[in-house]
């Protein structure tokens, strides 16, 4: 199996605010086409510690991949240092040089001076076209190492990656070809999960199985290798199908889709209309559903209403329901559901009140206290939820399960 | 300064699902106390490259420190790569094997014949206990380099850490203290940022200045070091009052805040209220803004008039102004502002409409077409904004324009 090796570089990779999320990325690509990631370095704005990474990488790995350093200031050091640790010369080359002119042109600006060092390319390296940046990337192939510098911002490493790269060292690698799915699972804990499917998985070595808990979100990544993708997707078929027998509507996704992707999915193919009501969710479930492109097809309107006074003129939920039962409870949230849906005239109105935290708890009404409803023209329900986390895990959970009631109605 | 370094073992870290976040907890903790991380490394359950990965960091850095691979399986081979890179025997620790014992013992378990590995402890080391697991970790003195091997789950690498690492290496640290700042920008480039203060922050080593691009914003990170953390903080104050006059009110946080505190601080501290009304954001700023613990005071209530007909009823934008100017227009953004103002009856309204795309753009209205306005009792403004970008970026970046027209208002 081809080794790869990848190499973050920056300072700010070695503070404690960011994590290298980009080799996670790249590695899922390289493992879809049959390479392993062998070794992963992170290493600063610095010369000698960078060449040093570089030559162990060049010595040991056959594919080399760099992330960041390409930008134009004086810390980006990963073109000079490259060129160096691959014994190469560093040129200006005059064809880059106008694109990046041209892309300031564009943007309306004068290109600034320091720019001109994102067109210092290496000796006999492939300029790769960045559509969303100045830093163009680079390829070359050296004493039978592919070596790849890529930018750092994910938006311009990965239609880089994909364009210019992908294919190219799927062709290295030969016929192995390793394909992953991920099922999204809804209202099960992690054990329960393991605990009806463990059964099924521990069966198999090929398709691989792992359990993630991600957020609030359990996920179930199957991995399959085959001699061509048909083949690996067929085991996974087989696999994926054997946990949705035991875990039934509870996965949401069989493809790694968002929940807001499935529930606005199922809105379109039906033609139905949706309104949100919020209140501790403060636009979340709005925003989630309306990142999906296309969404305005079945999203018509969202309120956010923060304050008591808001519910009623914008919902007509009536005041002595609030005063009775108070903002958080399952009337107001039924209310708010029915008021948002018949307002907006839409199939179903979708709503949620609760105490997202840290303060406003009180012991009857504990911070983590949520209610969700429902309407449509024939029923309103509503469900009550006591939820863990920090207000902004509180949000999204809450955030998650209206978007799961809803998916469930649709189903 | 010290200069540490970070090597995480263990083949699931070599996977597209586990990022390793220890080395971001132990940067903290080591930056504190004066020591630099200069590399980190990632490797997985392979004796060569492990071993070649030890070595290098003996030699380049006064403090190693590794995470994971000290459990009791084949696949744990930190103990034997770590003293065959030292030049060291494994010796069996009776005690600690004692030690292990009685643990599984108090589970009421018989201690699994594997677990005699974790016993084996590299000749001179002093053994760490493990409250929170079976692995004790070790700590060694060899050739003036602090060498540290620690478990991989954090709930049993950090205790040990705090209770035996830490001391230890500030002491070796000496005085140096070590204090960092995030400055953050809004509406200006990275390449402008640079030009604007380059002639200021290169002029010194100490701060030390980073500036990084993060999702659209412009972060300028300033770390200083001191013989106490006043002396630190103060240089810091020198150099970011001059970085402030060079950028001006650009600069919308001095302490790594986020744009919707900033908004809501000043928000709070005068007193005033906001609605907002949202059409192509679709919620997003809604969201940011309550996503602040205590948003209820000053946020009133949010509308995501996603329809024409919605941007009438709930704002009273008049049909024909519609029908006119078409929806992603400048009087339709002032006109949705000054209508979730009367009718939430708060101080300010904000109102966003555009194109995020990636339909809907016509070549008069391109995607990226974005619209603002804010709305108080005395006046309306809006800005135009052509914003490049995908449709999440678009939204980042609306929403960020508008919380940043009104920040300026307030300031």
């Amino acid at each position: 199996m081809l080794t790869a090796e990848i190499i973050a570089i920056g300072s700010e990779l070695l503070t404690p605010f960011h994590a290298d999320t980009n080799s996670l990325w790249l590695t899922e690509k390289l493992n879809s086409v049959g390479i392993e990631v062998k070794l992963k370095t992170i290493v600063g704005d610095d010369d000698a510690r960078l060449e040093e990474t570089l030559r162990d990488a060049l010595r040991r790995s056959r594919v080399v991949i760099t992330t960041g350093g390409l930008g134009p200031t004086e810390d980006d050091i990963t073109r000079k240092i490259a060129a160096r640790a691959l014994g190469r010369r560093l040129l200006l080359n005059e064809k880059v040089l106008e694109d990046i002119r041209a892309k300031f042109m564009r943007w309306g600006r004068k290109m600034p001076e320091i720019n001109t060092r994102q067109a210092m390319v290496i000796e006999g390296a492939e300029v790769l076209d960045n559509p969303n940046g100045t830093a163009p990337g680079m390829y070359l192939e050296h004493e039978g190492r592919a070596v790849v510098l890529l930018p750092g911002p994910p938006r311009e490493m990965r239609p880089m990656y994909e364009n210019f790269i992908n294919a190219r060292l799927a062709a290295k690698a030969g016929d192995l070809r390793v394909v992953r799915r991920v099922l999204r699972v809804v209202g099960l804990g992690e054990s329960a999960v393991d605990e009806r499917i463990a059964p099924v998985y521990t069966q198999y070595q090929n398709p691989q199985t792992t359990i993630l808990f991600n957020r609030s979100e359990i996920e179930i990544h199957l991995t399959a290798q085959g001699k061509t993708e048909q083949e690996a997707e067929l085991l996974l078929d087989g696999l994926a199908g054997q946990i949705e027998e035991r875990l039934g509507e509870s996965v949401f996704a069989f493809r790694g889709e968002m929940m807001e992707e499935v529930v606005g999915l199922r809105l379109a193919v039906n033609g139905f209309t949706l309104a949100v009501a919020e209140s501790c969710t403060g636009g979340l479930i709005a925003e989630r559903l309306t990142e999906v492109p296309g969404s305005s097809n079945y999203f018509k309107e969202g309120v956010v209403t923060y304050s008591n006074e808001a519910k009623v003129r914008l919902l007509g939920v009536p005041a002595d329901l609030i005063g009775e039962y108070g903002a958080v409870s399952a009337p107001v949230a039924e209310a708010m559901a029915e008021g948002v849906r018949e307002r907006a005239e839409t199939d179903f109105g979708l709503a949620v009140t609760g105490i997202a935290g840290p303060d406003g708890g009180t012991e009857d009404k504990p911070v983590g206290l949520v209610y969700i409803a429902l309407s449509d023209d024939a029923h309103t329900e509503h469900r009550k939820l006591l939820l863990p986390g920090d207000r902004q895990l509180i949000r999204w959970r809450a955030s998650q399960a209206a978007l799961d009631l809803l998916r469930r109605r649709l189903i």
